[in-house]
């Protein structure tokens, strides 16, 4: 098939090496959660148009998909899903009697935004979830729990890819909810979506959109005064209660917010902050809410939020609570993979090229590739039997650090430092840091890309 | 959010016990074609429709996507992948520049057809693909290469998950295409089409097709008596020579089909023979093609299929010969899943329940968790701090094996055989069966199954 060849803006694919990157931080975040209890599932990749349509705001950037060959006037019925969480939330109510309560899952899986592509954004996007649901009821120290387990995971990608650290701001709804009704705000989602915006709009843009929703001067004060209550510690409870507002949702969300910073500080120093700027958008949060972004890069925005909610879902019988997180890997990796700053050491899985000497012997080279791999070394045979010094350039080209010489009991060659010695093919094996391709964070690229960018 | 729900036929979701078993396959697909040297890619699940469109017979299945809100009389520009083919030749055209030829890719992914489900059908389901793509040429001797990965992949789901034994079927477009022309049968495609659907229309009905083409009987009855050509070794040579058609594309065809049974079966002995019926509809085919299924299994049909193609694509320049096979995981899994005969030994990773003496003393018992966590053992706290016997009751509603009590210096029990030991949780491990899920083969199910269905 003959094609024109034309990439897709905001649909980030790598290259090989670029794939071990990003399979290797997927499986960090499957580790962590499975190390913490949590389960894994998927879900399909469409859901009813008129569940994805709930969440109001989010509805134009929808894909909706339909068969090439419906009816001219046939319904659009199905979507692609814009996050997990919808899906999740189909996913407990139609599965509930074959779940376990509290139910802790992950799900790491691709999701969709028909958004007009912009630095940052992307149409298709991998989101790694973690959710504890409970039926009826869920303890509150679970909100800590999912906040430690998403940091564990960041700091993962920290230590073992490079990724600049995590830091999680937090605040709590009740708190936010309890002190705009204390100042004489009778529906408080608008100034909280409003002061959500506050990062984008600024104080000055605040102050306008709370003037054109009938807040007064005094108000609209208070709303400001509060949006920069911040601190790492505790301190952040004087601060509110200087503001003067007082009552039994205000008292609660302190408590509930002092508590989850005091609990994820401890596992985690200096990577959690009571910060009253964060709201959350999204009208289901209940109680504690957060954000995490990437230290030095707040250009990236925020990478990875989530909060407790009251009522994930209820199908009449039951009503199902639960707290979440989810981390956008892409948004993370994508720029860090396309720039170079992150690559692998070798863009093949093989550790050793077996060489082949003539094609009548191929037999001898992929028997000695047997041999290796019944010992879990990855490897090829040579595609062609070319001069030894042609075969041992394919190699270099692919970055295989051995090249293998002779039969089961022959030789094998470090191409790097020119050693080649007596082996044995059913015993012998590369060192460790040879035997996988791993992740390299270039330094260099890094500073370059931060100067130039 | 409150949800009516109703499941969507096609779309196949798992249980966490179910998802264990799914995620198991996917690793040792992974393990098994990275240890032959395969790197991974992804694609990204869209492509313009135009691409999606070339391969004729299939467009009728294509989900085309688009914007919910885009405009009323906007064309559908964009479709989801029915395959990872498509995608593929694609990324080689996009990257070529970036690729060392021959390139070995993996691909496992999610793909959606439009069609009506039905039993053994999905709209949504994993693909896993391997492909050897040249740059101008590609070394014959890797027909068999990649038929025998796929086979050492699916002996070690035959292994380690019990799934039945693969058979594969051989057979070779030249000797088909050359047999066709020997006969006189000037287009030979919509003949190869016709042939390909011998088992679902019968010899009758495979007679009545080629009358419609205009074949005569003689033709007729020369294109049956090459689709019953079928042995294990080389003697399906003999039996095509029998027929009495002989030129150079028959003898080409031959030797390439004994050459391809010959490598596989001597390192799959018995899991490999000639079989003419096999035709495979595509037109992209130019070589070697192959289907598996697997042993007793015929009703579920092919679940793995592949061949070599002269040209992959082309973008002018260059064309890029390959060859691949793509197997069907999900028909495979989903049925065996679904009926219960696969499924795992726990449907949570934990293998120890950290007991909780008291909300107070909820510290001890996280510090308990990250003890174990630090060294590899999957755990989670008991959610709750009812009597101990309650924790064992919820610990054993999840098959949660051991629940530990006490501090890092504490006891852990089997609640299995009830032992209970002293131990401490920075050095203790649980068998090596126990630390994570398994996946367990349900013969009874099996058998009971074989006997309803």
């Amino acid at each position: 098939m003959a094609t024109r060849v034309k990439p897709l803006s905001g649909f980030p694919e790598f290259l090989p090496a670029g794939r071990v990157v990003e399979q290797r931080a997927l499986d960090i975040l499957r580790q962590t959660f499975e190390l913490y209890g949590f389960a894994g599932i998927q879900t399909r990749a469409v859901e009813p148009l008129e569940q994805l349509a709930r969440k109001g705001e989010i509805t134009k950037e929808v894909y909706a998909v339909r068969r090439l060959h419906a009816a001219e006037d046939a319904r659009d019925e199905l979507g692609l899903h814009f996050d997990l969480t919808v899906p999740f939330a189909r996913y407990v109510l139609e599965n509930a009697a074959g779940l376990e309560f509290p139910f802790r899952r992950y799900q790491i899986q691709p999701v969709w935004r028909g958004e007009r592509p912009q630095e940052g954004r992307y149409r298709e996007f991998w989101q790694a979830d973690i959710d504890i649901v409970g039926q009826g009821q869920l303890a509150g120290h679970h909100d800590a729990e999912v906040a430690c387990v998403m940091l564990a995971a960041m700091m993962r990608l920290h230590d073992e890819l490079g990724l600049p650290l995590p830091l999680m701001r937090a605040s709590n709804r009740k708190l936010a909810q309890g002190f705009y009704a204390g100042i004489g705000v009778d529906d408080p989602l608008p100034v909280i979506q409003a002061v959500d915006k506050l990062d984008k709009i600024g104080a000055s843009g605040l102050r306008d959109v709370l003037a054109q929703m009938g807040l007064g001067d005094a108000q609209i004060q208070a709303v400001l005064a509060l949006a920069s209550v911040s601190s790492a510690g505790g301190d952040f409870a004087d601060q509110v209660r200087a503001l003067g507002v007082d009552n039994e949702q205000v008292r609660q969300g302190i408590d509930e917010l002092g508590g989850f910073v005091a609990r994820v500080g401890a596992d985690f120093p200096g990577r959690v902050v009571a910060d009253l700027r964060i709201a959350r958008g999204l009208d289901y949060y209940t109680g504690c809410v957060f954000e995490t972004e990437l230290a030095g890069q707040a250009g990236l925005g925020t990478v990875a939020a989530g909060g407790r909610y009251e009522s994930l879902a209820s199908d009449g019988r039951n009503t199902y609570p639960g707290v979440g997180i989810s981390l956008g890997l892409t948004r993370v990796l994508a720029p860090l993979i396309g720039r170079g700053v992150l690559t692998a050491s070798r863009p093949v899985p093989s550790a050793v090229l077996v060489a082949v000497d003539s094609e009548e012997t191929r037999g001898v080279a992929e028997d000695v590739a047997q041999a290796l791999r019944a010992g879990g070394v990855a490897c090829e045979v040579s595609p062609g039997a070319p001069a030894y010094g042609k075969q041992i350039k394919y190699a270099e080209r692919r970055g295989i650090p051995f090249v293998w010489f002779g039969g089961v009991a022959g030789q094998v060659k470090d191409i790097r430092s020119g050693e080649q010695v007596d082996a044995d093919a059913g015993t012998w094996r590369p060192p460790p840091e040879d035997a996988r391709p791993h992740v390299v964070y270039n330094v260099a690229t890094s500073e370059a890309s931060a100067r130039i960018g």
